[in-house]
Parts: structure tokens; sequence; C-alpha cells
């Protein structure tokens, strides 16, 4: 088989839906180019077909029946962009026992039924990757999943959330106080009308629970990661560490201390000359070290539907290789397994 | 085939052979479990057998024939750490065209041969991989050639030569001249005795005519590129410097302007807030301006035995689980090809 158009039903039209379509009609001729293969997005499910977007999506393709994408024998690959972690886990299984390549951003899925997952996608000896999931356009799982395979890791520590991130940011340049800084959030559209899921910290939990698995190989629920935010953080507490020489991040970590793993979400203390200091506003990043490897550190923009469709759209594409070349080469996550 | 144990032939056991037996030995359960696949380093090219070497190698490894290694049907992939450009080229392309997978961490020879290597590993139907040759341990190559697939480049921005990073990070912090910093550097190991292709910039403009190729599928030849080196950088430049908020950096670069490629190595001021500027001492960063995903970067050890070890053995590992699906998934370079 050499197959030159991979067919994508895509599930969810939302900002990232929007993201990850004019992301691919924005780049269709530089992904022909790199990789010799065209990609099309034979069905939508949506069910608001009428609101207003930045794309034109033809209305044939639209559908509100699942079944129509499961069902359909020329998609090979859904993307999963609804969110949540139901239907869309759900959809998710249903359509790898179908025989399509899974790609999501969903990160509180992947963090919730991970092992279901990567097991129903091995079963059904389909790929499964979710990039997106965790730091936004940052390629951080492929990087700790493929080019440092021949490393253990020491600690992983990210900003993995820019709602918070920009939040401390402003309070820390500008002197704001919390609640001045998260309308400000608000007002420029990076924290949420409800932003509890970021600033109590559990969208970092979600993440750092997906990284735990990739890096230590060991499971750990979102639930089960001690989790504290930032709305108990004061501008007085952030000019306190400042005078000492620190700032204020919340920082979501994991490391192997006497052989033990140790994780948490909280708001951390980090020395100015600490390369997480200088990640500001909504950027995120992750810093790692690695037994053989050392330091690194991968930072850019954690959010928005341009960098996070950029990410979807680069799993989708290894896809599209794999397919075009008859091989399953790494079924699962972005290279190796990590358990 | 179904193949467990992938054998390599090494050529050169300076440091950075040394590194990668060494990162192989330590990580052997690492790298097992992780990926299926067990590692062997067969045979090793190196003339001074009796050399003191923080490794262990079996004296029977030994050979000072590369046809010893070329002929030999069980080596599955060929390391090449002799450096320089002869006759290391000549020996990846004879092990290409003898069936062997071939990785490198040779910047000079990729940058100067870039079409030949990549054209003869096409012909031959073996991959060739080069992650260690820019940023030493950074996955950068992996990230920009699959993981932003779907994204054409702006810009891209390097410091990508620790030697120089250290003396400018050591004139700037403790106002240093540049005679006393190249000292310091040589004493601590950071510099060369002879310390020309780095202070003049010759080693960043291998690292970015490679760059170049995978980010724009433009060919230049680091003659090619405009460089200077940081040999006339004085304190006092970088005092009048950090008075207007800037740090002085070499800087490999290459954007498009107006449609047109512009690129050079050169000491550039870079704002205080710019993430490279926070990039300090031997650290190497690649910053990149990307189409969809914006801006990204990414941080590391650009040398040294181990973390250089590291990312050859990253690139051996993902040939090894092509080899294991006996699939070979993707030709040449990690991932996508750019032009």
């Amino acid at each position: 088989m050499n197959k030159n158009v991979v067919k994508i039903g895509l599930m969810g039209l939302g900002n990232i839906g929007v993201g990850t379509y004019l992301v691919l009609e924005k780049e269709r001729e530089t992904i022909k180019k790199n990789t010799g293969v065209d990609f099309e997005i034979v069905k939508v499910l949506e069910k608001y077909v009428d609101r207003v977007r930045p794309v034109n999506v033809p209305l044939n393709k639209f559908t509100q029946d699942p079944d129509e994408i499961f069902n359909d024998p020329e998609i090979d690959v859904v993307i999963e962009l609804l969110g949540g972690l139901h239907p869309a886990t759900d959809f998710m299984l249903r359509a790898m026992e179908h025989g399509k390549h899974v790609v999501t951003a969903n990160k509180a899925a992947v963090a919730h039924s991970y092992e279901l997952l990567r097991e129903t996608a091995e079963k059904n000896n389909v790929m499964f990757r979710y990039e997106a999931s965790v730091g936004g356009a940052i390629p951080v799982l492929t990087a700790l999943t493929n080019a440092l395979q021949a490393n253990r890791f020491e600690g992983v520590y990210g900003i993995l959330n820019g709602t918070t991130n920009y939040i401390l940011t402003q309070m820390t340049d500008f002197d704001m106080s919390y609640e001045e800084a998260l309308q400000l959030a608000k007002d420029k559209g990076f924290a949420e009308p409800d932003p509890t899921a970021d600033v109590e910290g559990h969208d970092a939990a979600n993440k750092l629970s997906i990284l735990i698995s990739l890096c230590f190989g060991e499971r750990v629920r979102p639930a089960g990661i001690p989790t504290k935010g930032i709305t108990k953080v004061t501008k007085e507490d952030i000019l306190e560490a400042a005078k000492s020489g620190y700032k204020i991040k919340l920082v979501a970590s994991a490391q192997m201390v006497d052989g033990k793993l140790e994780y948490s979400v909280k708001p951390t203390k980090l020395p100015f000359s600490h390369p997480l200091a200088s990640v500001s506003n909504e950027l995120n990043a992750v810093y790692v070290q690695a037994s053989e490897a050392g330091e690194l550190m991968f930072y850019g923009r954690g959010a928005g539907p341009l960098p996070t469709g950029s990410a979807v759209m680069g799993d989708v594409i290894e896809i599209g290789k794999a397919i075009k070349k008859n091989a399953a080469y790494d079924l699962v996550v972005a290279g190796g397994k990590r358990e």
C-alpha cells in the first residue's frame, strides 16, 4: 500500500479544532513538500454547525453521529478534540477498535485512562499520539521518549499552565494582587470565565501525570498528585521571595529521591538563575535532569489554537508517514515506551 | 526478521567515542526496558589501543582496518566519531554502500557533504542520523523535522558553541578580559589548546549550515556563511551593551527577510528579556520562530562525552527500533525531509 492522501475524521470544532483545521489549510503545501503525503479532513463531528468560525468548513463535512466516523472505511486517523473525559475517552477507544489511528490534545482523558488507551491501541495495532496534551506546541513528549531513550530521568519540572504563569508574571512584574492579575488574564483571553481548573493546579496535575508515566514508567492519577494552586499567593509573598533572589512559579515536579518518586504541583520558589525562572507570561516550559544528557529545557507556547494545532498536526503527519510506508513503526506514543 | 540484538561498529574511541561506549554500558537495562532491543558494540576502529580510558573495551574488539567493519555482515549500524572531513566522510559513504545504517556526531562532515551523504543513504536504503552534530544532547533536529513538520520556519537563532558562550559569560559576569576568560575556559576544559575553530565561529557555522538545510531546505556551505568570532569582543563592549539592557552572545542565525534567507554567525546584542540571553556558560540553545507553533526554545548541553553520547545512542536506538520492526520508517535524518 502506498497511500498519498490520509483521511481524517475530526471530533470537535471548538478553539483547538479550528486551530488544527487552520494549520492544515495554511500549511498543506509545506506538509506535502516535507513528507510527500497529503491530508484531508473528510468529516467533522460537531453539533454547532452554524457557529461563526475563522474557517470555512463545507457543510457536507459536518455530522452529529460519531458512528459516521467510526464506520467510514476511508478514514485513517481520528483527531479527538472534544476535551473532557466523556464521551471523549469512549470515542477514542471506539475509534481504535474500528482500526483508526488516534491523535488527541486531551490531557484529562490521557491522564485518567492512560493504560486503557495505550493497551487498546496496541491490541488494535493502531498508533496513539498525544504530543499536544502536554506543553501545547512544545515537542516535549517526543523528545523524552525518542531522543532521550538512553537516559534515566532524575527529575522533571514543568511550568505547564499558561494561565497561572501569566498571573504570577503580572503579579511579579507589575506588583499586582492576585485578583487584579486574574482579571487581566481574563480580559486578555489567558483565563477562562471559570478559571478553577487552571488556578487550582488541576490542569498542571493532569499534564504531570502524563509526564510521570512517560519518564518514570509509574502510573499516578491526577487525583493522587498533591496539588496546590496559586489562589493563596500574595504580592507580599512574591516581594519577599524576590528580596532573597527567588521567583514564585507554579511548578509541577516529579523527582527520584533515594529511589522513590516524589511529585507535586505547587507554588515554588526558583532562584533567578534557574532556567525556568525566566519563563514568563503565558509561556510554558519543561526542564528535565537526565542521567546522561544532563539538564535540558523545552520552551514554547503551551496553549492557543495554532500552537496546539501545530502539535496535533505533527502527530497526524507522523502517522501519515507511517501509513504511507505501510509501517506501523511506533505503536502508541511518539517513540519508545517507558513502562 | 525480528532482531533483538543490534550490532554496532564504532569508528573512533576519542572523547565522544568513550562517552557513547559509556552511555551504552551504563544504560543497557534502561534501553532494553524502553525499547525491547539490545545493542552491542562489536568492533572498534581505533589505532591507539593502549591509551588509558575510563572504559574497559575488550582488546579483541579493536581493529585498525575499516574494511573489517564494512565487510562484517553482522554489523547493522556504523557510528562515525572520528571527526573531521577525511577519512570520516568517505568511511560513512562506504558504510552506507555496504548496507550499514550510519550515525554521526560529525558536524563538519555533515555540513560539508550533506547532499552526498543523504543521497547515498537513500540510494542504499539505509538510515542516516546526526542529531548529535548540532546542539549535542539537545534533540533539536528531531524536533525541527518531526513535531514541527506543519510549520514554516521564519527564523532560527542558536547559541551553538559552548566554548564561546562560556568565555562571553565569564567576561559578562566577572568583568574579565577575553584573554583571561579564554585561559579560564582552557583550564576548565571548555576550550581546546588551539581554540581557533570555536572562537572564530567556524564550529557554529558548521552547525548553522545543517540547521539551514533542515529548516529552509537551502544548502549553504559553512564557508558561505558570513562568520565573525568573538576574539575582538572587549569587556568595554559588554559593559556598554549591559548599560542599554543587552547581553552579547555569539549567535548563529538564519531568517527569512522579504522571502530571502539571511544568515550569519556573529557577536549579537540580545535584550535581557530574550530567552537566549539567559543561556549561560557552556550551555547551548536553539530558538526558533515557527509559522504555527510560534516561538520555541531548546536548551541543554551542547558538548561533552556523555551528553553527546546520549544523542548518538538516541539515534542508534531509533534505528534499532526500526530494524526490529523491519521498517525503514524514516530514511535519512530524524523524520521528515526539508527539501
